[in-house]
């Protein structure tokens, strides 16, 4: 199969697809009666993913899903978006693109988002850069208050072990392999569990850089110290043996949900971590006091630093 | 100097800038009784610039203008921004960083643009993304009509000749030098020029990829040929020695606007340079159909393709 031309990728997107009006800007949906929400999330070649381990559809799915899981995190539902795609063709195939744009369409559908502009260019390094706007009419923000419990969904860890899967550093038995792999390729916004937990929730957070530096952003803003009971940090029962509590606890890219709340609650998909503590922080204190079986617990791993 | 971490970088965004709020999402502002407006455009390392070509002044500079230059030939104002930075500290230095980050900050304040949001991540080639809003009440798209009157705004060709000076293809005297280089290193939006065009204009769009790029992506959309008079093409009087009417015609980055009227206008910083015909594009017809002194001109050159 020949190059596509810039015309040629952009009629893959207008095709079907009526929102899509390519020009210089293009005009916001507005939902009466609602906030309007906007967030935004690149992945870079390298730094994101790698296309030797990235299907096209993953690859997609992935892109769409991280910037849903912030319009959830925030309360939100997602009604538009704009996709930038930087590549070249040294890297990837006409069909390799066809696949993503066709899953990206996919993803928009399924969750009525419309893709309402974007653009191309080349790029060595492949680069995707997404904005998604949505709507609320109970914004959440990451900050929380002393007394509060902290809570997490589902379960951390799987994302790391997918990576070290991927890059050789560990093996584990096929039938879990998936699991792992799928959580680190192809994450899923967790849609549900939020419309759940929303009447509960005085503060929300994705998990994207890990428990630990989230938490910390989450501390910081909420500025009261965090506390934080390590041995509570979920973890996949079958994956008990392959992630420890340390390597739950800095995980990114798991796109569980992080909330505190006023009081206990009891859903079987989320699990107390912690609390949030009477005391403010300031610049000798840390945002976060991490305990282990009662005692209190340093890690040796500081999780994720971007740089 | 030491490298700046990610938190000591969203600092520089959030101190004096009490719009920012480093959440999942960010709520917009909205403009009552007005259309809320989108635009997203990227630079990427080596295809959009080159660091040792560009100070971190200019950079910044040109990023903003260029999504400015969206919202204005849209109609609009801007409103708000969010901004991702990619790089690696083996490329620019946290002074790079700063500099570039002070900079994007006064042109925020400069044009009244909030930024509200965004983010920062590793990446081996340098990746600049911005999403900016604004609002208008009269949308203008990039669609024209039969007989209207085909306009351009300044002059066109200088952004080219500045890139063939820098990668050292020409050579110009020094006072002309700067002119040139300003052009493509550090363009500015039309915003006053605008201002001014907007109670005539049928359509308009801005040139980013060059004219005769831009103007088939308009004749497209409108669906009529359009005939342009190569020699028309506006050239800055002092360079009509470097500057050739087929180069000035395919230069892309000018940020010069293209627009449509119903009848002749009359600003000194417009220049007519053609026509939208009566008769429908079809897969056989060229969307422009280019006149040089009265005889059909055929580009050997055919402009900026992406890939």
């Amino acid at each position: 199969m020949k190059n596509l031309k810039e015309e040629e990728i952009i009629e893959l997107f207008t095709k079907n697809n009526k929102n899509f009006h390519f020009d210089d800007c293009e005009i916001l949906p507005i939902k009466e009666n609602h906030d309007s929400i906007v967030t935004c999330d690149s992945m870079v070649e390298d730094t994101h993913f790698k296309i030797s381990w990235h299907k096209p559809e993953y690859l997609a799915k992935k892109l769409f899903q991280i910037n849903l899981s912030d319009i959830v995190a925030s309360g939100g539902k997602p009604l538009w978006c704009l996709l930038q795609i930087g590549f070249s063709y040294e890297k990837i195939s006409s069909e390799y693109l066809i696949k993503f744009i066709k899953q990206f369409l996919k993803e928009c559908n399924k969750y009525q988002c419309s893709l309402i502009g974007g653009d191309t260019f080349f790029s060595k390094q492949m680069v995707l850069s997404l904005t998604m706007g949505g709507f609320t009419n109970h914004y959440i923000t990451r900050k929380s208050y002393p007394d509060t419990l902290i809570y997490v969904t589902g379960n951390v860890g799987l994302s790391l072990l997918g990576f070290k899967i991927l890059s050789n550093q560990v093996q584990i038995p096929n039938n879990l392999k998936s699991i792992a792999l799928k959580r680190h390729l192809a994450p899923e916004a967790r849609v549900q569990w939020a419309q759940k937990i929303y009447p509960y929730a005085i503060s929300m957070m994705d998990v994207s850089d890990g428990l630990f530096q989230d938490l910390k952003k989450m501390a910081r803003i909420s500025q009261y110290q965090f506390e934080i009971y390590l041995e509570k940090v979920p973890i996949h029962p079958k994956f008990k043996k392959y992630i420890s509590p340390q390597d739950a606890f800095i995980s990114g890219e798991e796109y569980e949900l992080i909330f505190t709340t006023n009081k206990k609650i009891n859903f079987s998909f989320a699990t107390q971590i912690g609390k949030v503590m009477n005391h403010k922080i300031n610049k000798n204190t840390s945002p976060i006091k991490l305990m282990y079986y009662g005692k209190e617990y340093f890690l040796k791993e500081f999780g994720f630093e971007h740089f």
